[in-house]
């Protein structure tokens, strides 16, 4: 249903084999999800993007459950299907708790109503928000 | 240059007053910013929103931070100019970094760009993301 | 500020000048607004464009009033800064009342709050709302 | 194949059940649609929410149909798939014509062709535009 | 499972047949897509998208295939499934390697992540790319 | 007016400066423009943004000003008002011409159009266009 054909570990080049086998190693799952597979039609992107998923969604400065989080609420706001369900579960692997699922939909029902109030009011933005 | 004119406390209804001078005492601020002044031009949507946020953005299972970063990127996602400003803004006022800034920056960009990719390649959802 | 030079009148091509004449009478204003002098740099753009407003925003089986109601609705959803100011202009010059501009805020709100949530909760389509 | 279980009335807490049974009786349906079952993962958003759908979309300045016919345009913009069908649906229910449901697409589309386009082209607000 | 029925040939009017048969014959296909039946609800919108397609998409200053790729890049933005589906077909059709795809995909992407740092950043536009 | 400040090479560190002297002497200029200014707050993504701006943009199997065309359609539908004006000016110092730039419009009116169509008509995929 993809609009590329999605390339399977028996038919995988070498070098996109040795990303699928990174991903599956450092998740400990048996086979890598869809997006790798339907990504992997351009080797270099898949390992363009599967190092910057790596590099980024690390624990740093923020933990990795907050990013996860950030992820979602991002999706969901450019209406990503697939995006939504593999984030959502990826935070609940990371240990998103219901209480905190919940709370993550409020503040992006909140935001996603605000943001259609002041984009019908086109409201100015103060001067003590500005930064640069 | 908002499609409302912007009310004033010195020229708001008795009801407006009483939210602005919530906001006001709540945020230690000595006037509040102009989305609170365009909603008033609606006394129920501002007294409704002012509620919500009030009881959405608190601590509860997701500290007061992390929902500020929420905030922010489902603002940037839906292109709210006024959100992204006063959001940033407010995370920085409840601590936010200079490091958490950029990760957040950087978890943005990365969802993006595979929102992008996941909404062109149309990729199938896996059974196992589905919990309902 | 934007992507092209805008075209006045004094130095528009003859057939440019025919639109904006007949924008003029129709809207007995004085002036164009910078959206069509901008489309003039696409002669075609801006005959086709100006056809179809003509032909879709006249009143039909929905009256005028409704149809710029519908238009400010999507130009806020897809952050249209430009569309969102000309068409609450339109919207009050064919009669809205504040009343009426703060429940089209209302729903808009409502709608985008509701549309963040079903995104996030990706809630499959109930069989009886399946048309075709 | 949402990311949240779908609660049924049968194992709905009472206060979820209450809200359900207020749906059922004042639609008049037999059960409520699937947006209120993953929404009642979470209770107080799916009371807040139902409370809010109830304020809003009644007849007011607006009349209903044309508050169905708003939510449509916005849900479409933001491609929210579920709300879309649903609020089709309502609209129907309230009575929209085949030739109403017409002339909403017909805005929908030149809504959104000028919104790409006023987009692409960055058009400058004209002054007589800002009201605030 | 569309919010309109899917009007088939055998059910068409005259005028909605002749626009199925134009498509049939310039397309060189036995059936028309779901679009164009969805579409049919409405035979002016139908006879003025597809005449509009016919002259946009032709070969002109940019050609064909340049023109389904800017197609797809919008859709895929606007997440709507149908047209990258759909569009993605019509580029292949019109010869576009997988080599073409997956640079196509790489600049997608690359502008969703920078679309997502600029909207997050709120950068000001320089002065020398303001043409109007 | 950004939500950073611009970091100015007098003031930047050995890392951005040697990005900034790299961005002006492969595009011959004096000064980077303020994206990179903004993205320099987090040096990394400024070496990783720049470096894959390197890498795509760069001639294959799609041309420079293709992929310059490409960047423009989605940052129009993404409402990234910096990213239409920064890509519009690089298509033009790329070479495009007020023929092409009309067309490009033509293309991304008329893609916003249907996808508002298809995203309201919910038009199931034809089973014909998908290929994984």
């Amino acid at each position: 249903m993809a609009t590329v054909p999605l390339i399977e570990h028996a038919n995988a080049s070498p070098s996109v084999r040795a990303v699928y086998d990174d991903i599956k190693q450092l998740r400990r799952v048996d086979d890598v999800n869809n997006f790798w597979k339907a990504l992997a039609n351009s080797p270099r992107q898949l390992e363009q993007v599967w190092s910057e998923v790596k590099t980024v969604m690390q624990p740093g400065a923020l933990d990795a459950l907050t990013k996860e989080l950030i992820y979602v609420a991002v999706s969901a706001a450019n209406s990503c299907t697939y995006c939504v369900h593999s984030h959502t579960a990826a935070a609940r692997a990371k240990g998103m708790t219901p209480e905190q699922h919940a709370e993550l939909l409020a503040v992006i029902a909140l935001a996603s109503r605000t943001n259609g109030l002041a984009n019908s009011l086109q409201v100015p933005v103060d001067p003590q928000y500005q930064a640069g």
